[in-house]
C-alpha cells in the first residue's frame, strides 16, 4: 500500500525563500514519488491560533494556494485542499478532545514556554494564553488521524507535536478497544535547506531578514541581493566563503559543481558584487518562470478556489468515511 | 422578532420522573407559545465528555427523541435535532476556541471543583481531567451564538455556562469589530418542580433513587411507588404531608385543588398505602398514553432518525448561513 505523507502549510505569513528552498521545493519533489499518496493543506484553521488579521489570513491563504501551485505542485497528482473546506476535521478535533488527557496539553512545549515566560515576568501563568494555542496540537492531531496519514515531514520543534497524535491515536483505540487510528510517524529530512537571511542569520520573518519568494519582481530581487552584508575584504583578495551568506544561498540554488566553482572564485578574488550578481542571476532563473505563472495565478482567485474545491472534494471522500467509522465507534451512528 | 429559546438535551441517561416533571413537561409547553422560536438538541457531543459507552450513548439519544416526542414535543413546531447532524457547531467551537482566554477557562466551576478535588487528595491538579470537560464550556458556547439564540433555560448550576457564552461572544465582536454575535440570556425558571426520589432527596440518576418515566411498565411503576419511604403513622392517624415524598410527587402531577384535598386526607388519616394507590393511579393516567407512544417510536429508530435529519435540515439552513458570515469575517472566506 502507498505511504500516506501529510503535510500542513499555516496560513498567516507570504512565502521567502527560505521557505521556498527548505520546504516547498524538497516537498514538492516527495511529491513526484510514485510510492506515495501526497496529502497538502492550507492550514487556515491553525493560522486563526496566531493572527486574527482577517485580511492577512485571506491574502496568505491566496498567496499560498499560487505558491505552491506556481512551485510544481501538481493538484491532479497531490490532495491540495483548505482545512476550512474539510469541515470534519472539527469534527473529529471534538471526538479527540474528549480522549485526551488535560495533563498532555500541559506537557506541550509551545504551551510550556509561554508559562514560564509567564512566571519569570511575574505575571498569572496562563496569561494572555489562548485556548486556540492549548488546544493546537488536538487540532493537528485531528488533520493528521482523519487521513490516516503515515508520514508527517515536519521541523525538529514539531516533533512532539507527532507524538502527541500517536499519544490520542493510542489513547483512543484502547478506550474503544479498536485498532483504528493509523499512528503517524515524524520524518525529518537529513538535508533540509536553512537559508541564512540577509543579516546572516536563520532567514525568518520574525528577524525580518527575508527576501520574498514571488511577491518581489525582479529588479527587488536584485536590490535584496545586493543589501546582503558581506565582510570588507576588497576585490582581489582572498574570501572567507565557508560561511558567507552569499556562497549558503548560492550552494541552495546550484548543484555541487557549480558551488564549488563559485567556492573557489571567491576563495580566489572575485569581488561581493560580482559574486551576488552571479547569484541574483542564478536565483533569479529558477524563480523567474515560477513567478510568472505566480502572477497569473494571484490574479485568478476563482481559479485558485475551484482547485482547492477539488482537492477538497476527493478529501472529503476519506474525510467522510473516516468519520463515519469513527462516529459508528463512538456510538454517535446511525439509528 | 420571535425569541429565539435553545434547549439542549445530554445523551447519556434515560429519562426518569424527575427530568420529566422538571424539565421536559415545562418546556414542551413553553415551546408551544406563539412568541417564541424552540430549538431543542440531543447534545451527543456533550455526553462524550462523560460517558465513553458507546451502546449507552447510542441507546440514550434513541431513548431521548422517544421521550420528548411521546411527551409531546411537536417536530412540526420546534427544531429538533442531533448536534451531531449540525456539525458547523464543531466548526464554530474551534473559531470561538481562539478567542477564547484560557484564563476564562482555568475559572468555570465544574473545572474548578475537579482541580480542588485532586488537590485535597494530595493529586495533581489535572489528574483524570480529560479536555473535554475543560472545553465544554466553549463547546456550549458555539451550540448557543450558532443559532443566535436569545434565551437559554437552564439550571443555576448552569448559570456560568451561560455567562461564559457572553464572554465569548463579546470578545469575538471586539476582536473583529463586528456586532454580530447576539448575546444570550440565562432563563432559570422560577417555578421548576424538584421532584424528592424514593428516598426523599432529589430524584437523581446519582442517587439512585428515580423512577424512570418511560422505560417502566404501569406494574413497575406501582411498584415504585408502593417502595417509597414514608414515615411509621398509621391509618387513622394524622399525617405530616407538607414534606412528604408522597405528597410532593402528588402536588407535581396535579392541580392546586386536588393537591390540596390530599393533603386534607392525609392530615385526616388516610393510609400511605391509599394515598400511595392514588398517586399511582395520578401518574399513571398522565403517563400512560405517552408510555405507548414512546414504546411504538422506539421501536421505529429510522422513524426517529427521520424526524431529527429532518430537524437537523431546518438547522443546518440557520447554521450555514451564520457559519459563513462568520468565516467571512474572519477571513477564511471565498476567494
Amino acid at each position: 500500500m502507498k505511504q500516506r505523507i501529510l503535510t500542513g502549510i499555516t496560513t498567516s505569513g507570504t512565502p521567502h525563500l527560505g521557505n521556498y528552498a527548505g520546504a516547498i521545493r524538497p516537498a514538492i519533489k516527495n511529491s513526484n514519488l510514485s510510492n506515495i499518496e501526497s496529502f497538502f493543506f492550507l492550514a487556515d484553521y491553525h493560522a486563526l491560533v496566531k493572527c486574527q488579521d482577517a485580511n492577512r489570513i485571506h491574502q496568505s491563504c491566496l498567496q499560498l494556494a499560487a505558491t505552491w501551485l506556481a512551485s510544481g505542485l501538481n493538484p491532479e497528482k497531490v490532495i491540495f485542499y483548505r482545512q476550512s473546506d474539510v469541515i470534519e476535521i472539527t469534527e473529529l478535533s471534538w471526538i479527540l478532545t474528549c480522549v485526551t488527557n488535560k495533563g498532555l496539553m500541559n506537557r506541550a512545549h509551545a504551551y510550556k514556554s509561554l508559562i514560564d515566560q509567564n512566571i519569570l515576568n511575574g505575571l498569572d501563568k496562563d496569561y494572555g494564553i489562548n485556548m486556540g494555542l492549548y488546544n493546537y496540537p488536538i487540532l493537528m492531531a485531528a488533520d493528521i488521524l482523519l487521513f490516516k496519514a503515515n508520514r508527517i515531514p515536519v521541523g525538529r520543534d514539531q516533533l512532539q507535536h507527532i507524538e502527541i497524535a500517536r499519544d490520542i491515536a493510542i489513547k483512543f483505540n484502547n478506550i474503544y478497544e479498536v485498532n483504528y487510528f493509523v499512528l503517524p510517524e515524524a520524518y525529518i529530512s537529513k538535508d533540509v535547506e536553512i537559508l541564512p537571511g540577509l543579516d546572516g542569520r536563520k532567514m525568518s520573518k520574525s528577524y525580518n531578514n527575508t527576501i520574498p519568494l514571488f511577491e518581489c519582481n525582479s529588479k527587488d530581487l536584485y536590490k535584496y541581493i545586493m543589501s546582503i552584508v558581506t565582510d570588507s575584504s576588497k576585490p582581489g583578495e582572498y574570501k572567507e566563503s565557508k560561511n558567507s551568506i552569499i556562497y549558503l544561498l548560492y550552494k541552495a540554488f546550484s548543484n555541487h559543481e557549480d558551488s564549488s566553482q563559485f567556492y573557489k572564485d571567491l576563495n580566489q578574488g572575485m569581488s561581493w558584487k560580482e559574486a551576488k550578481l552571479s547569484l541574483f542571476n542564478l536565483i533569479n532563473r529558477e524563480i523567474e518562470p515560477m513567478r510568472e505563472k505566480y502572477i497569473e495565478l494571484i490574479s485568478k482567485p476563482s481559479f485558485l478556489k475551484e482547485i482547492l474545491l477539488n482537492g477538497a472534494k476527493k478529501a472529503k471522500i476519506i474525510a467522510q468515511k473516516n468519520i463515519n467509522q469513527v462516529k459508528e465507534i463512538i456510538g454517535i451512528n446511525d439509528f
